[in-house]
């Protein structure tokens, strides 16, 4: 990607976000939350679920897909349980409840799970699994995706979102083990880089509409037809996230979707267990767990240069590198900005607020 | 395989297999119990995990890694999660009874989770899943496995087991969904296919001794350097497998196993969701799954004599068949069954009960 060479110091680049999400009309506390989990994913390098939302954030308030100013509401509530109705807005604030929520009860009962129903796009779906890791609990966090991509093995049709799943665990002296996974062999951003490379892609990434292998990723991108992660096992698991996402909430299944109108109606589900009420001993369980992370990356690999990494570790790096040195702004992204904050009537604050990338 | 041409009546199968668990040691229950387990996964068509283990099994007790009379304790209990310890026993049963508390204790409090350490084998994961859809719930099993098979991304030597994902959900007017895989791309029964037909396995299956694709499958079993399901993002998948199961319980973690000698202190993780509790409603979230389940297998897809099928269609369909024909008896099979029989003092009564096949 093209870089401005400008780097944007965090709490500025969190700051645009924020008073973007303001001037649309959105709650201070939901502006906040929305913006920390969209400067945390640029932060960790996750680029697609940063700040490059925002353009299609104001498309779908604009377009009626996504509602600023939502009555967020629990709609059942029972021990370990519940239920959240986010009434169309943006998914992190909703999403952050729910890890609240679910963090709590499980400091009560062992295990807790909260379904979301009628949201939209919650960003990094780590995000919240960490919130919990960070907290001394197991975190698990899915959500449906409002755009099917993900075909059926056997199948020429979309009929599901790439559908992460993210689960982070505590470790002792660590960060904790952090996975945020699409559902597909390939991320859409994959596709992106093959594209602007000049590349084919290789087999099993996606399909042609005669359900061949697609090696042409503008192709590739115009049909979306991703293959899931390693074949049958891969539509399993995108299955599952649906289930546990959308049909448990009672959202709209993505199977089921006609053409998009209206609301989005995405769902999420956020679950969390407390080591020490399950296993006795939160010490015993993070020892443990930093013991095995370590044996993990002290697998002998066979290029050297290049030891073996667990889920979590690239991001925690990229992390720590750009808190320290600023979030680089690629060119499209600053332009991209600079029109939204021109249109939301806001100062678009990034050239003078850079340092040098 | 080579099939005898027998077809032996399920009560037969299930009769067999719990005279030899009788025969050594095990109490009338937990020889009912493991004999369940083993022929559901010969009905299902995983005769990977059905009497086939009967071999190991018997080398296990004989070796000390297998404890036929366990004491099977609750260790730790509080709300909506528990802890079990299977003193070494086969892990059928401590996972029937996991399975039966998580499903009460989903009844109760919405969601529930009970892991189990120092066990071993628990034959295929989906059927605890299995049983908590069949009583209206969302059952979720995982299980760390006692020998090293998964690389992770980058190394030269397993690190994990091929820790496999169970998960299931109840469907109006159909049989639950229903998700059993292994973590690896590709199962060590279709390595045994490959080496029987002749035939090279495709790259992304494994691994040879300097990281580069292994093309053959009898190299491939004997070195088992398992590739991850997709990559990388089944190296985190069963990362996670070995945290829930393992870590969790406190049992073994295999990334951290010598050679393994004495008891082999498999863990297991099993999970309930009451979607009547969370959702508020049984029957809204059981006729949504049969409106997704049918919505996915009517995807068009690009040869219409093989359709789009669900997760868990190939195993009941083999299940219909084999309750209404018998379960084939691959000769391989036979064999080692009469060998045991005759170790065991047991008759080995196939041949007389067998049906035409």
């Amino acid at each position: 990607m093209t870089q401005t060479g400008l780097r944007i110091p965090p709490a500025i680049w969190r700051g645009q976000a924020a008073d973007i999400l303001s001037a649309w009309g959105l709650p201070p506390d939901h502006a906040a939350t929305t913006a920390d989990v969209l400067t945390e994913a640029d932060l960790m390098g996750i680029e697609s679920h940063g700040l490059a939302m925002l353009s299609l954030y104001e498309r779908q308030i604009q377009e009626g897909g996504a509602n600023p100013q939502p009555e967020i509401r629990i709609v059942h509530d029972h021990a370990a349980v519940a239920l959240i109705d986010a009434d169309g807005g943006f998914g992190q604030t909703p999403s952050m409840l729910a890890t609240q929520m679910a963090g709590e009860r499980a400091e009560t009962f062992g295990i807790a799970a909260v379904a979301i129903r009628n949201s939209n796009h919650y960003g990094a779906a780590g995000i919240y699994a960490r919130r919990l890791a960070e907290r001394g609990l197991i975190g698990w966090s899915t959500s449906s995706v409002w755009r099917s991509a993900i075909v059926p093995t056997g199948g020429v049709e979309p009929r599901l979102g790439t559908n992460p799943i993210a689960f982070a665990a505590p470790c002792a002296g660590q960060r904790p083990f952090l996975l945020d996974m699409a559902t597909s062999t390939a991320a859409i951003g994959k596709l992106k880089l093959a594209e602007r490379a000049e590349k084919s892609i290789p087999a099993g990434w996606a399909l042609d509409r005669q359900g061949r292998p697609q090696l042409d990723p503008a192709a590739a991108l115009l049909d979306t037809l991703l293959v899931p992660l390693g074949g049958h096992k891969g539509y399993g698991l995108a299955t599952m996230v649906e289930i546990l996402s959308s049909t448990l909430s009672g959202a709209a299944m993505t199977p089921l979707r006609g053409t998009p109108a209206g609301r989005h109606d995405v769902g999420h589900f956020v679950m969390a267990i407390d080591p020490a009420l399950l296993r006795g001993s939160r010490k015993a369980f993070e020892d443990d767990m930093a013991q095995m992370m370590d044996a993990l990356r002290a697998t002998p690999c066979f290029d050297e240069s290049v030891p073996v990494m667990v889920a979590g570790d690239p991001e925690y790096r990229r992390e720590d590198e750009r808190k320290a040195q600023g979030i680089p702004l690629p060119a499209k992204l600053g332009r991209q900005l600079r029109d939204v904050c021109e249109r939301a009537g806001v100062p678009f604050v990034f050239e003078e607020e850079a340092v040098p990338g």
